[in-house]
């Protein structure tokens, strides 16, 4: 299973009342996907806009320079993430979403707003 | 970090266009837990209405009867299940979602729509 380069047009309207239950593969894809280890805040800091590794390593506290070599070379092997490397000195590698990355900006917004009304930071 | 009995009412529009990459605790919390292995397939049947192990072990399809009771145990610690033991023979168990599960389903329908559109079943 992999993410499309172009999306499907929707044929009727989003609704999934007429089946919630039924078991769909894409639906599980999707969000094991994003919430992979690390990889939904990788995500949120680029929904902002395209940032440099060290920036990413930045925003995300506990986050291992590893780590997240990995997460960005799934993301960019699943099409979310482009790498771009500038040919000036000092290298300057950046991530940005591509169009399909930028299109889970909405479920990043969804998850945000439940959160901050249903998790408590309290241990 | 855990999930609240009831929620925190948002004093203001949802809005995270403020400071959309600065690192959010909660935000990573609840996407990791939904993005849990199986967690997401057993919520999706879930929103559709109360239902007992073996329904739920019948409805997503290479799942064990050993991880299925691991995430249920999990989804009710976290307060999105309820479990209830019917007193009658045979005695039927059931699972439901809480108030906090139950408002998880903008989200998974929010993910549905954009796996329609963005992931793909061929391999």
């Amino acid at each position: 299973m992999h993410l499309r380069e172009t999306p499907v047009q929707p044929v009727r309207p989003a609704d999934h009342s007429d089946q919630p239950s039924a078991f769909c593969p894409r639906f599980q894809y999707a969000i094991e996907l994003i919430g992979r280890r690390w990889v939904g805040a990788v995500l949120r800091v680029l929904v902002a806009g395209p940032a440099r590794f060290n920036e990413l390593l930045a925003a995300v506290p506990n986050l291992s320079d590893r780590l997240l070599t990995e997460r960005l070379r799934e993301l960019e092997r699943e099409g979310l993430v482009t790498r771009t490397v500038s040919p000036d000195r000092p290298i300057r590698v950046t991530y940005e979403l591509t169009d399909c990355g930028r299109s889970l900006s909405e479920i990043i917004c969804t998850i945000g707003t439940w959160s901050e009304r249903w998790v408590d930071v309290k241990t």
